[in-house]
């Protein structure tokens, strides 16, 4: 392995390039939302992307998100809510994901969310049934749908394979699709197809993102049990450290 | 008054150069979505804003919606979250308000909400407090702003003037802007400048709607209690029925 | 027939919706260029579309054109190429056609057009040989093609059919294609489908447009041999009078 | 100088993120548009600007054109037009400008254009006066306006300060500005603000590009005495060999 980082300079012109797609493509991008945790590299490994840069189309775990709300709604809620109000609020974020990367198998015991292609297409991966959490008992209503199976072809990043395991379901969006639902707790992963003329774009309206982020650290917890909580589950050991922070030299 | 309905021809008309402005605007249309419970006339005496037409500048209330997700979010919710997940869900709407038209007076008692203006300017006029429901102890983490008072010359709808009384704070937003969050239990309305080139666009992201609508009124609910369930609260009773069915004839 | 005029409320809708939906699709829309020459009946007879109005899928001939640019380019030229200077120059147009609506066939001795389709679908129906202007003799580079064979159940407007005997010829266009060239002298035609949810919406770069419209009628010639030239030969005589006129009240 | 060449990577990631966010703008990008005559450097000295990259914010002289029509428009002009039909013909392009980057200074003695800003800002030099080719006579109906004087701290590319001499005019576009057009025969030169936060986007729609780039070479010339002609004068001679060919290895 011959990069441990992303250099100023290719870390700059990936996120100035994604924001002026964003901008073309009306998302309320804001000077702020522009900032050293939006371009997101999954893993120490993940890195080598920058070898042959981000339109190598080769398989590697690392994508952008401009945050533009991440509100908790806890206010005007009945007191008696507050246990479970970290299974709401609102997010909404633009993720761009350059031809061949991914974002990589992980789950959310809180946050559910839903897609919206705007550029490009999307390959979803996900597993059709939900991680059951210690012995919880939870609420369905509407399960996620069976999907396809994945197509021929599709290149995982290099060591990164085994973490895609369960994810057995395949979807492929498209812009003016319906939106599509990711409920909570089920694994997922997606990626922009290798050969795409455009990166891919996606609005994601979701609950609230429990994410301590490097950029995020210093925001006040809007519950008291809410802070320092993580609610992005990797699969891969290596992908959780990676959503954290990012070495920029 | 001379009018009491609006004609099958004005209302298709309205809706259909709605929706292809949506779509121009990448908004994730379906045909499903375009239906008679999009156009929305708040009470019977609004018809009458069919007189002279949606581009005559004349105050009244009437709008378009266009629901792309309405989301409960239970599945996966711990089974002791059921009785407040009515506050959660995600909702994804397309508001088109044409100049000098206004979304009236109301608060919902569970939904909170955000603005993105995407064509034109909204003027969002709203109490800076929240509206107290029974003697229900609430949650405070982020009030809303004070605002500013409302600029001269906001010409209302006849015979709904009072209904403003309280909503003394004004706020002008434009495309690009922040997200603009609208808590829960807080009176709001909004217009489209009467001098507008164009028809206000705004996306609408928030948790759930509770709005037995025409449209909706065979789909089950996610939760026994829901059913049924109206979280639409207009301070002139008229609006209130206007949300729930349209008279086109 | 019923209808010899459209009322000020409709040809405002018309032009406003129009105008909007320009402007969402960022053509470079000023105020002068919405006017009482933009929205086009081809012919006495074709007002009888306000009768169902624009959304009815019926077949008429009409359509909006918004000019932003239409510029001699004499400006710099040899006095020597002053002569056939009428068969240059740069026009820039956005014309919106409603579902089932036509442009009638037509064709300019002297200007040459090209397609770029923005929403929706273009029908263009063509002759592949051009029209001959007296003996005069003309240069070929590059002909047109020959285009594809008309598809089942395109619906002419009444008592229009004959006058697309010539055009034979048919292309679909589609946003992201290649431009589409229109040579001078050539007989077309185009329509939105009937069955289309947003009108078609299609820019035009062309040379010089030589017509003389009522919102025109003012403007100085660039060249005094261009004083009231007129380049639009309709093949039905009623289509001509169309052009220049609108009756509005 | 350390540096006579771009990279394939470098140049290859210039032009798919130009690609790919003129397909946001909706400009009808075709796959053999993305070629590598659509980068361009302006003469051996500029290829320094990759030392630092496209989003150092320095001034270098260095665009992106992807061409989607360039039409003869001589079928059907009469014989004796053929003289000047080099005058004439149409155009259409995409150029992308990085902040701080430039078109240089150059006229062309038979190609009027006109400006459509479609993102970002546009900062025109020119002069007001046409440049004299031999004692040829011309003809003038609109000259250009005389423009505003140079705002403060345009930092100019170093060593070719002296090429923008007599570009004394300065224009400002914005998008949603009127068309602005720039008569043949007049020196000009333009950038991206070197503070923008995207890259310039206009839409050029001019008369025929004469231009022999290397990825035209081998098409057939409209008439015989186009053939080999470049309409294209740079002020600054390093310039010009720019144009016609890049280095990428």
């Amino acid at each position: 392995m011959t990069r441990d980082h992303v250099s100023r300079r290719e870390y700059d012109e990936w996120l100035n390039e994604a924001a002026s797609l964003a901008r073309a493509l009306r998302y309320p991008i804001t000077p702020e939302m522009v900032n050293d945790s939006a371009g997101i590299i999954f893993g120490d490994d993940q890195y080598e992307a920058f070898t042959n840069g981000l339109w190598s189309r080769e398989p590697y775990e690392l994508m952008v998100i401009f945050e533009s709300l991440n509100e908790a709604a806890v206010d005007g809620l009945p007191a008696a809510g507050a246990a479970h109000a970290e299974y709401s609020g609102l997010c909404d974020k633009l993720m761009i994901v350059h031809p061949g990367k991914f974002c990589p198998p992980h789950f959310h015991q809180r946050k559910t969310e839903s897609y919206e292609v705007v550029l490009g297409e999307m390959e979803v991966f996900y597993s059709p049934t939900p991680v059951a959490v210690g012995d919880e008992e939870v609420l369905s209503f509407s399960p996620m749908p069976a999907g396809e199976p994945w197509p021929e072809g599709v290149a995982l990043a290099a060591g990164r394979e085994d973490s895609y395991a369960e994810l057995t379901s395949y979807a492929r969006l498209r812009a003016g699709d319906p939106k599509f639902v990711m409920h909570r707790k089920h694994l997922h992963a997606f990626r922009c197809p290798a050969d795409s003329p455009v990166p891919l774009v996606v609005r994601e309206v979701s609950t609230y993102s429990h994410e301590p982020t490097e950029h995020a650290h210093d925001k006040p917890a809007p519950l008291p049990s809410w802070s320092g909580l993580h609610d992005n589950a990797f699969v891969s050991p290596a992908a959780n450290s990676g959503r954290l922070t990012t070495v920029i030299r």
